[in-house]
């Protein structure tokens, strides 16, 4: 094998490790109070955030700021928890589909909830750094912690 | 360090990161309505998949697929996140361990539950491409949801 | 590139690989009733494990098997599920950022509970292996299963 194939292999490598930990990035800023300077540092300038109904949409990286800073006054506590990244690369493009499993507080009248989904995002290398371009975000349940998700699958309000 | 040496080392990690794919492939299949085309595709074809009395034993791909032919019938949200894999690459044969953490809802009764196991798998490279050979099922607790695996640590008709 | 640079590259991607194994080991050994000896053989002799005021402080290798020869007698259930790592590797030093996400049992009432925490923790190569040198618990809310995060964060006695 030749020295350059094997660079190219291992580029692939660091970059699904430098996209893992961007993704875990935005969830840290997320639990972090929703830090909406952090997690808009991590959206390229033209990207989209989507989550359908449940929590809106929002275009560019100044719209999303904009979307993340009323966000902690709607969940007070909100755990980012990722699993199963299915992350491909292809150049400086590249896709990720997760899920999330999130134990929140609904600030509405302070009550916990399970918020189940899965993330389809894309990436772009920016500069040199992998940058979010997109999240569509498909809320599997959204349920009140006092009934679960078989009694009530989705928060009143809260319908995809 | 010769540039073979390197290229094995890299080997290994592209082989983990493979088996890390699978595995959430495995998952992501059975989130999706437990599709048993896209499950059995993942699995050698003298695989063996157990979990013991909690949802029995399959054996062989045509086994499996006829398995979970079924599986959507029993459980209809079932959300396979998958945690903490330990995994070793040994040639074209490697083993894993995984956590998994799953809220579903039980059919019989439509009503949410809490599966918490662990995987050990085995897989092995055939014709280039890493597939499971084995999936053994230790659960740790599968408990209602209105009551949780401290009061009922099993549903009814599901202990192992 | 030079083969001494994409080694050293390799090398990066290795290590995080290794501390996302020893870190899911010592999970491991802590799901498995707490193994005080296993445990301890993943911290360096000087290390710290500090979780405040929750389940306390302990000092050093000997210390931290003490600390958890007792453990399995407090939470008879535990799962260590961990997800989110954001690994740093600075030559023989790194430092991971983990969010832990454990459902337990509290055999002080054999109560279910809910404990969701973050850890930061430090690790040191020694004699060509990665050890913990450091681990503190941050934890977000350490609550009942039968009332939730937001009716009581923390279980009595156990606040932060």
């Amino acid at each position: 094998m030749s020295g350059d194939d094997l660079a190219a292999r291992v580029q692939r490598l660091e970059d699904i490790e430098e996209i893992r930990q961007l993704k875990a990035r935005y969830c840290a800023y997320c639990d972090a109070g929703y830090d909406a300077d952090g997690i808009a540092s991590l959206y390229t300038t033209d990207a989209v955030w989507d989550s359908g109904r449940t929590f809106g949409r929002a275009e560019g990286r100044e719209g999303i700021r904009a979307h993340f800073q009323g966000a902690s006054s709607r969940l007070s506590i909100a755990r980012h928890q990722i699993m199963n990244p299915i992350i491909d690369v292809d150049g400086d493009e590249a896709t990720g589909e997760w899920l999330l499993f999130q134990p929140c507080t609904d600030t509405r009248d302070d009550s916990a909830a399970w918020l189940a989904a899965g993330y389809r995002d894309r990436y772009r290398r920016v500069d040199g750094r992998w940058l979010i371009a997109e999240t569509l975000i498909d809320v599997a349940f959204f349920a009140p912690y006092d009934k679960g998700w078989a009694e009530q699958r989705f928060l009143t309000g809260r319908e995809p």
